[in-house]
């Protein structure tokens, strides 16, 4: 199981702690979709709907329901859960994600005044005076800690990533490369007919289970903090503005937007491209469609879209109304003929 | 006050040069605005639109403009421009940001053609041959400063930032972390089915007091230039193109992106998220929306807002017609059925 | 020739083996558009919709086709293709961008189990174990290089580049600063109120005479692979997610966020700030418009416009519609009165 390059179907549901019906002794390489499955390939079936597709498929084996009727000629392996099954399978057929090995290489510059005791400090790291990092946290090559910023237990920080001054993070924080973490919120007092810097002071503080993207900037605080609590996942290439507070077990996909002082309670899901105006607060739960923009508060457990953003339900009939601009143009211009004919007929002196 | 942890009242406006009217022997610790100030805490009241917010306020002290009534009850500080006093304050009570110390780190590796007299290098920075950095410029962690770029006096470089080569960089500019200066263009000729590369031989020029955010990337010209003009300020995760010649004192948002060879004049405002086409000129003073996509020149003094950007009050009708149309659908059909009876009525024999 | 600075037009002419009409004696020294060139500035007459701007030039000398008729009195060198005859004086021009020594800077971490011969890395960089960097390939400092990653001949990194592990990279590969290949997809199993990761086992590949901006992203894959095929052209600030298939010869200009298992066939065309929704196939040869955003499959070889994308031709009627908005609200409150005189002129027992 070295290799992790294939495994038998056996081997793989007694790992899984499942049943197999059908061919256990075929060998499995990749993991695939239904419909791209080769011979090789094990795959999954999420849910009911994809019944007409696992027919179909020349998958290996199939991780399917404990609880689905499935049609005979496929094997397959009964879990209660394939997906999370299917999670299992990739941690354990994918390579392993490489380690930084333990201890302080001997190009990373340590700084007497920081205590990295049981962490992993990579090549040219730069962990500056006062700085912590925890056991078992993966500091890879390039990343800059800076002073008195705080990492826990269990972290990983990829190549390139910038974590400034006096942040905060927690245990098992994932941070891809080359994002920045702590650089000045953007804010100026116009005076004279210039832009005067406003210091900014504050900082980050990152809870535990977070993950960062590639590429993704969150500033810190004007004053006092901006705060991603726990368990919140952001993507690539995504700005959070300085004294933002992200509730817990928020979704902000790729290249979002969130300007500064915004409030997001908990399991809020912005999809890709949304912008936030700054000093707006949006309720639990809520789901924010793909590119739309936020110009005011939103209402907790409700979806939204378009720029403005407005009730998912009211955009849908606003969008049945812009398509239909072109023939309601022209309804309107046949409508003002006819009634131009009614009024001719009824100022017609022959006809009253 | 090296702590900088805590101050009392008298202190504070002694710093200011300003007069307590009140408890000036309280203590405090933290600045918060009016609504969450904590009994530790020194506030401010920027305009009177936020009276009734200080009436309720809980702070240790207000800084409060000399020339208004404010009710009693509250210690203030009274000063001319209490969001002026407040950056005084702030860097007075903020923890200074971290200075990188004068001299070369053993780490840097800076080729003996550079010029650094009087900057400060810290570690695993690159600065290339016949680059000049001046002095009191701070070059952070991993920086990378190109073949012949000049950087000027009293700058700060945050990690992780890269200047390619010829780049020209003014005095105080600050460039945050993991931003690129001077990245090849855009421009490819299309000969044959395939893409050729244009030759970007050109270069970025940014002048004194400009700010750039982190993770933000401004091109080289292909030829020329591609110029930042003193005291603008920009945001994370902003795209300047190749050859554009951004005026003085403009602001642009998060997320912006601007084509190649745009001119923007002076004291431009572009709100998050914007996008320019290229080519396109926008006038001094001009302000464009969050969102907004400029696809035309802009007129000097105007707001503008949509996709594309117009001219912010009719944007505000479109609106209100985009919000009517499900309405104006119902009542064209309605108009039509009401037309329809007069028709069939005028064509009835019995009633002419 | 070695400075670069000057040359006659008649060297100028001999290097593109092209004939001068007029005074080949002058001296250039720049590159500029028509309307913008000095005496001392060579420039292109692209196409013959600039006759105008050519007889207005200050040009010492303008690169013209061969089968095109000028007016007198100017400078020009007769040659086949304006634009790629620029690309080449360009080059000859534009002082060439700086190249890494060839071999290994000493302050670079290059791990014994990696393979480098030919290639030139720079100060700081990081190649990790089983990775191999072909010859010629350009190592610009800083860069990090993953585990049995593979990166082919002749490529070049910028400074703060990271490809991660297992990614394989092929020749004439050019990725600008900062930007990063291979981090985790983003995926989540929502179970129990909180996301769990799903592991990103999969990987990056980059075909030949791939061109990457800087401050991008292209994600692993989940399994399997994320592929940027042969030719293709991708701008600053772009995110590419997991899985995608990218076709040959694309263009993704700056700011495009392409969702996950996103399939691209080749040729074609994003303009900046498009979105693209995940799973979606495009067809070659499609034009999407800047700042669209794609949310179903597109056809081969059509324009599409809007958001969400449709068809560029119904995207303009649906603009006229908008912009008529304001005026069909007055024409419809007007019609609506006319109906309603005509209404009660009807029900008039007067005039029955």
């Amino acid at each position: 199981m070295t290799t992790k390059d294939a495994i038998t179907i056996a081997d793989l549901a007694r790992h899984l702690g499942a049943e197999v019906e059908g061919d256990a002794a075929r060998v499995v390489r990749a993991i695939q979709p239904l419909d791209q499955a080769g011979p090789d390939a094990l795959s999954w079936l999420g849910s009911p709907e994809y019944l007409p597709r696992f027919e179909q498929t020349n998958a290996a084996a199939v991780l399917v329901p404990r609880d689905i009727d499935v049609p005979e000629g496929h094997t397959v392996i009964r879990v209660s859960d394939p997906d999370l099954a299917l999670c299992e399978v990739l941690t354990l057929l994918g390579p392993a994600p490489p380690r930084v090995p333990l201890g302080v290489h001997s190009s990373a510059v340590v700084d007497p005044g920081a205590k990295v005791e049981g962490a992993a400090i990579g090549p040219n790291v730069t962990v500056c005076t006062g700085a912590t990092i925890g056991p078992g946290t993966q500091v890879h090559a390039g990343v800059y800690v800076g002073a008195e910023t705080r990492i826990g237990r269990d972290c990983v920080l990829w190549p390139g990533v910038v974590v400034r001054e006096r942040a905060t993070i927690g245990d098992r924080v994932i941070i891809h490369p080359n994002t920045t973490i702590g650089a000045d919120g953007f804010g100026y007092l116009f005076r004279d007919g210039r832009h005067r810097k406003i210091p900014q002071v504050g900082r980050v503080i990152i809870e535990d289970d977070v993950e960062i993207g590639a590429n993704s900037a969150v500033d810190r605080a004007r004053s006092g903090e901006t705060r991603i609590r726990r368990g919140t996942k952001i993507d690539n290439l995504v700005q959070i503005g300085h004294n933002c507070d992200i509730g817990e077990d928020c979704i902000i996909v790729g290249q979002c937007g969130i300007a500064g002082s915004v409030t997001l309670e908990h399991h809020v899901v912005l999809s890709g491209q949304v912008g936030v105006i700054d000093h707006l607060r949006i309720g639990a739960g809520v789901q924010v469609a793909a590119r739309s923009l936020v110009t005011g508060n939103l209402r907790a457990g409700h979806v939204y879209r378009g720029t403005p953003a407005i009730d998912n339900n009211q955009y849908g009939r606003q969008q049945v109304g812009i398509r239909r601009l072109p023939k309601m143009i022209e309804q309107l211009r046949e409508l003002r003929k006819r009634v131009e004919q009614l009024e001719s007929a009824a100022n017609d002196p022959e006809r009253s």
